[in-house]
């Protein structure tokens, strides 16, 4: 296996080797690691590293490789290699790389694959986007109830090559219809005169080719299997999906989310690939909407100018009192987001969330009262800047941080199961978010607060 | 495969149904489902669904519970149906169990072990917590490099049943050091009188006994096999890994970093399970150091005192600029510390970050200086809250913009890449951390620039 250092080692010798030596370092390397070495460096010339890959090596490394170098290697690659390419890699990742493509190129890559190989592709990309048909492969090994454990060896000996995993063997009738899956370990470890029904359980998962690949994910932790079966709405085989490319989309997902809860749209490419131009296009966005959104606690402040004229000591703890709002409501919403992604927790343990979130905002509330309280106090020794109602100042602060982390921690957990509930995506109600929308209450809180304790004395 | 609802409707059948009806429902559902309904529902008296079960579904069910589930039930089976239990379960599953329990509980269970698997177990709870060593399983099938592929398939007939997996057979010489894995479909896919070191590349990943479990995860998608081999650190062959472990341990390690992003502790349990003391405890810890890093804020402002009493209208548009400078450095500690934890960013790139994180900066605090400025402009000529000089205030909040944004990318996106480089943990730099630490800043930044602008008429 490859180090980092390794890599960059390789890459180096990538970028600087003569063809005899790209040979000899290639042949070193397994195709997954050359695609991701070629990946990661911008400077190796990957016209020349596909020179001199032998055949099979080079579909291998080109299913694994980006997009873009795909499409770069498709532009300069002659048509005879194009064609072979786009024919022989396997379908998931073609159709992966097809739905990309614009219609224009796309057509004409269709043109070139044989008869059935496009019948295929073009079934496979009427599956909606990010469905678990546009993910699966439909190169897998369906044998039938009647037949003897030898004979299905022979039969995978001769037929599995095409096929991506060959660890489970599929059971279908005559109509093509799943009856059941099979570990290939069972047959490996079962006589050879043994009957494939005699074998089978019945019970079986499996996935359906429309429904969304986030889908996927549960069915793989819940059994353990390294592929599951695929079918359309009548319940006919169409595909199987294997475990790594599930692997992938958790990845994916769990990016997305933490870019959307971290103020910021999905990026959908890596850091430091993606366009200055488009990276700030997808955090300004947010940014504005937070932005007018957070000018409304300038309205408000402004709605208490003269409190605010009259007691300007009160402007001292503003920055405190809505950033423990924010942060509180943060906790909650990152808590009740990751668990709702996980299925630990759905929309049923509303009242259930609620009680846990009050009771924890209102101790973690006190926390706060109390530590800003004694902070207000003691200074108040030292110093004369809280002037001679610093009691009664403390007392507003310490109010006003018990509500705030309350509300803080309220908002932050009913919004995101909400949001779930009207079909939105939770990790939309990111930590800013909470902030902003906590920041305008919070203020509003502070000064009404103020208003009832303060009257008569500083107000 | 049972969907939500009849996972709901199964657990109700558990809860009321009698020995009798229990035994047809279990029978009816996959081990790793029943396991699942049990962990999720708490009513389920699974003492008596452990009564239906046949011997081999029981292992399997108790393999995929929780781990308070399977405590109870081991205080609660017979002395010879724990250690039959504890003889039988995957050591991987052992492991997880027993380096949970206390030391008292430990002994008297490692008693009940047979010998070999009491070794077995001892080896595997030597290796550090969280390391892949504790994550392996030691049953795998090896081979020899001249035996004949239908020698091996008879070897995996007889041989096989214990290993957990046997999608991968691993070559080893006569010392049991490894030399190569082959996957299982090349023995089936080959000619039966084929010998094994002619299907062999001598190309193999394999993974270190000691390292994080975190290093397994690339290995992984790198190379697309759903076991990797795992060596002690003579290259001795001790145990494979399988994928759906990974799997797991991604999920774990996502949640830990997205619960630590949220500004909390890792909770280590699902949010409706943990109890409500420990998880305000876990949340109080960040909570309160947070609170006191934005005390820092009162001090700053108060010691602008004589500003502030000055010009009271300054207050108005401080909650929006520390929340810009929140916000945006929000945005960019999400996407650093993801980009990290995917391996897309490394420390080696920081001039590269600075690069880009100065020039996102310096663009959205100008986007948000403009619409800042034309909302003073715009405000001032309905209102006379701004005064005269609303001019100058409008230049003041835009400048601090500017600063305050760009001081946050920078901070954003910086001090992850430090944490990280002197071996800390990344993603404790928070949302809510990095918005505490802007917001000190931001208030000083906003008060010199206003001296600057404002002195002589305002100040």
């Amino acid at each position: 296996m490859v180090t980092a250092e390794e890599k960059e080692l390789l890459a180096e010798r990538l970028i600087t080797g003569n063809l005899y030596k790209l040979k000899h370092l290639c042949s070193t390397v397994q195709p997954e690691e050359l695609a991701d070495i070629i990946n990661d460096s911008k400077e190796i010339d990957y016209l020349k590293v596909f020179q001199v890959l032998d055949a099979e090596k080079a579909i291998k490394t080109f299913e694994n490789l980006d997009f873009k170098v795909q499409l770069d290697l498709l532009r300069n690659f002659s048509l005879e290699q194009v064609a072979s390419t786009l024919n022989q890699i396997s379908p998931d990742d073609r159709t992966a790389l097809f739905e990309k493509l614009s219609e224009e190129t796309l057509q004409k890559y269709l043109s070139l694959l044989s008869d059935e190989e496009r019948k295929t592709t073009k079934e496979l990309l009427q599956y909606p986007e990010d469905s678990i048909g546009r993910l699966m492969t439909p190169d897998f090994i369906s044998v039938k109830e009647d037949w003897t454990v030898v004979q299905v060896l022979d039969y995978i000996r001769k037929n599995g090559s095409n096929s991506e995993t060959i660890s489970n063997i599929y059971v279908t009738d005559s109509n093509g219809f799943l009856i059941d899956d099979i570990k290939v370990r069972d047959f490996l470890l079962a006589p050879l005169d043994k009957k494939v029904n005699e074998l089978m359980d019945l019970q079986y998962v499996s996935l359906n080719a429309r429904d969304d690949q986030e889908s996927a994910i549960e069915f793989f932790k819940q059994t353990n299997r390294v592929a599951l079966p695929v079918t359309d709405f009548k319940g006919l085989l169409v595909g199987i999906i294997t475990i790594d490319d599930v692997v992938d989309v958790i990845e994916e997902e769990d990016t997305e989310d933490i870019q959307k809860f971290g103020g910021t749209e999905a990026l959908d490419e890596p850091y430091l690939k993606i366009s200055l131009y488009k990276m700030i296009r997808k955090r300004a966005g947010w940014l504005v909407i937070l932005f007018l959104g957070e000018m409304l606690t300038a309205s408000a402040m402004g709605y208490f100018n003269d409190e605010l004229n009259k007691a300007v000591v009160l402007t001292l703890f503003v920055p405190l009192i809505i950033s423990s709002g924010g942060n509180s409501g943060s906790q909650a919403a990152t808590l009740i987001i990751r668990a709702m992604a996980l299925g630990e927790v759905t929309w049923l343990d509303w009242w259930h969330v609620i009680r846990r979130e009050v009771l924890s905002g209102l101790t973690l509330g006190s926390i706060l009262a109390i530590i800003g309280f004694l902070r207000i106090a003691i200074w108040s020794q030292f110093t004369t800047i809280y002037g001679d109602y610093w009691f009664l100042i403390g007392l507003t602060v310490s109010f006003t941080l018990v509500g705030v982390v309350m509300w803080g921690t309220l908002m932050g957990s009913m919004i995101p199961m909400l949001l779930k509930k009207i079909g939105k995506d939770p990790a939309v109600s990111s930590a800013p978010f909470i902030a902003t929308l906590v920041d305008v209450t919070g203020l509003i809180i502070y000064f009404s607060l103020a208003f009832l304790i303060l009257r008569g004395t500083l107000l």
